[in-house]
């Protein structure tokens, strides 16, 4: 007994936990304290490596918010206030999706929308099958429900395209129980056509899988693309799980208002255990959301026009570089470029902390992070052009010197 | 392969998790549809079952929220706002908790924090002790975070007093990994003495254990009693883990803003890596609580004075009661009361669906969701005296003659 004192007064620390250990930290936030030390010496840094619009949040949003006048701020129900919930179906059926205020539960940003979805549908242990690279934070959802990803790469020199069916096939095992999917695709830009949805529509059936689809880049699309939701593939009524957030669509990602969308009853009174044991989804964020219904066609044209412009500039602008090579996205507002260089955790460090040209750098995310298989992205980052024009010439210019200068380029 | 297609087709819909089935319903939340009819059907129903206080939120923190003028609602960082992470560290020093703002992250909610700390500081299978009853929905945390929940029962006849030390170290287990109150407690109204927390800390220390302690309800403590935090306990810098909220403090519990706060600073550091998954904290909520820092005691002396009868009123109703029996709370605003009946559960919704007395009834929640110990609380409810005098009076007058006419009633 006096041992066990002695031994708990020396240790006087308690372990903390496996997934805690296992949590990988974001590739999009690590770098920030390198950046921080950037900008306090002076520099100038070019943010890329978060999907942070410079966009303007709608103005109807705005005006709504300081109208608020009410004297207590007080909880919504679980799933949401009921006069959002219904202006969000109409958002959908709008966008040609049917579905009522019943499909749809109202969460803390798509973050929580999907936690909720690993943890109603999933067992610890279970597997999702995720094509790569994939949005770097699916990781840590997969670790807090104890899921496990695993990986089914996509290449650069296909656009990212889906991978083929067989090489999921290959992956499934009696412990897979979902496939996840984005679209259109954060990191690539890539988007899925209705013949791919279909092909993952058959496997899922086959197998009895859920798919999982986070769908919150639905406005940003490109050159015409159309966007297919997995909420209208036939069939699917009872697998499909749809993700969405409001963050990028109104620009106003400090909202933290996202949806679970499915017409799974089962999985949607599941998941409202989860929402009820956290009590409410915030409610200013859910009046700016409900505001931002009204927001009109013409806002998201003029800041489809403005990423058609700066997608362009950024993406021909890498592609001019020697060695670099980016897929023109077709919709989100992320590139996956691969550089000539020998390791992207480095050269995004290097260029916070060592370089500068005319007093300015490039903050961009090691594509690292975004893949699951080992050594996979190890010489591609992921930029977000949510920068203006003159900012996103001026990044470019940074990125092309920095590519000559880098210590560890491949020559 | 004919065969395997053929059975996914009539099987068609994939099995939820386990975690899914085991969640439990809020008792909070669950006889919402009864309600929801009660009210439908024309009946007054007075709401003691949730802590949703009718008190204004602070009137800088509605002017604040007029005044908010930025383009952009922007994410936060991922452990909050800086200005607002200081101003909080501020106010914790000025109720004599000397820490500073590398102490601490914002979280969504106290929920959030407590899900982080579940899920930093514990593995699956680990287990945690908690003096029952306890916060409901502590439960649901604990099988978000696959944690198992050891209760050690408190009794109504002490009014629900720390239990004696012996019967914790009777269920510390080598899974047994931290212990977790709620002080001033929910749904006890319990205020832990000096002296108590420190026969905690004596046996977390002697186990190495963390110590959660949910606090939100610092504010509210009445007849003179003074509130401790485990964070004033000498030695328990690395095994205190305080959850915080302002959404009873200021009576704004839609702005989902809480805090975790800890010395530990690898707990801290590996939380963040929690918090960056879900990007960050809202940002509205957070403009709020800044605000709020600047709420001016008066606002406080009035609020406590109003819950003083409030509180006076309910508890006394309530012994007056034949065979009611309901411990004064010291601190927080909730009451837990035993009748003479035969189920809480079968009581509160009979409450609701079949009861009225001047077409007014009571929505209370059932003890039994409080307990972890099957069978516990099979007689109490747990009432919130968040309404004004005159609807608690009415409620007081409804609930007694509501037990006169129960058929499960005791006599």
């Amino acid at each position: 007994m006096e041992c066990a004192n002695f031994v708990s007064q020396i240790y006087v620390m308690p372990k903390i936990s496996q997934k805690a250990v296992a949590m990988p930290p974001s590739p999009i936030r690590k770098l920030v304290p390198y950046s921080e030390a950037a900008k306090a010496a002076g520099k100038k840094v070019y943010h890329l490596n978060i999907g942070q619009p410079d966009i303007e949040t709608p103005e109807v949003v705005r005006n709504e918010m300081k109208a608020i006048d009410v004297k207590v701020i007080e909880y919504s129900n679980s799933d949401g206030i009921a006069s959002y919930k219904k202006g969000l179906a109409g958002y959908y059926q709008s966008k040609g999706i049917q579905i009522d205020s019943s499909n749809l539960m109202v969460t803390t940003g798509g973050s929580e929308a999907l936690i909720f979805a690993f943890m109603t549908c999933l067992n610890p242990g279970d597997e999702v099958i995720i094509p790569e690279p994939f949005y770097a934070n699916y990781n840590g959802f997969a670790v807090m429900a104890g899921v496990k990803v695993v990986p089914v790469q996509s290449f650069i020199e296909s656009g990212f395209a889906l991978p083929p069916i067989s090489s999921f096939e290959e992956k499934i095992t009696d412990k897979t129980k979902a496939i996840l999917i984005c679209n259109p695709g954060n990191p690539t830009g890539y988007l899925y056509s209705k013949e791919e949805l279909e092909q993952l529509r058959d496997l899922v059936l086959k197998h009895d899988l859920f798919l999982f689809a986070d769908e919150v880049y639905r406005e940003f699309m490109y050159d015409g693309a159309i966007p297919h939701s997995v909420l209208n593939l036939a069939g699917l009524e009872n697998h499909a799980v749809m993700i969405d957030s409001v963050s990028k669509r109104y620009s106003m990602c400090g909202a933290r208002i996202g949806a679970l969308v499915t017409r799974n009853s089962e999985v949607m009174g599941m998941a409202m255990k989860f929402a009820q044991a956290r009590l409410s989804p915030p409610t200013f964020g859910q009046i700016a959301s409900e505001a931002a219904l009204e927001t009109p066609q013409s806002y998201f044209e003029g800041v489809v026009a403005e990423y058609v412009k700066r997608r362009d500039i950024l993406v021909n602008g890498l592609n001019a570089i020697e060695g670099v090579i980016c897929p023109k996205p077709k919709g989100a507002f992320y590139c996956i470029a691969k550089l000539p260089i020998d390791n992207s955790d480095k050269f995004c460090q290097w260029m916070l902390e060592e370089f500068s040209f005319e007093n300015q750098t490039v903050m961009m995310a090691p594509a690292t992070g975004f893949y699951a298989t080992p050594g996979a992205g190890v010489n591609e980052v992921r930029l977000a052009y949510v920068l203006n024009e003159e900012s996103l010439r001026n990044a470019v210019r940074c990125l092309e010197v920095a590519l000559q200068e880098y210590p560890g380029k491949l020559v």
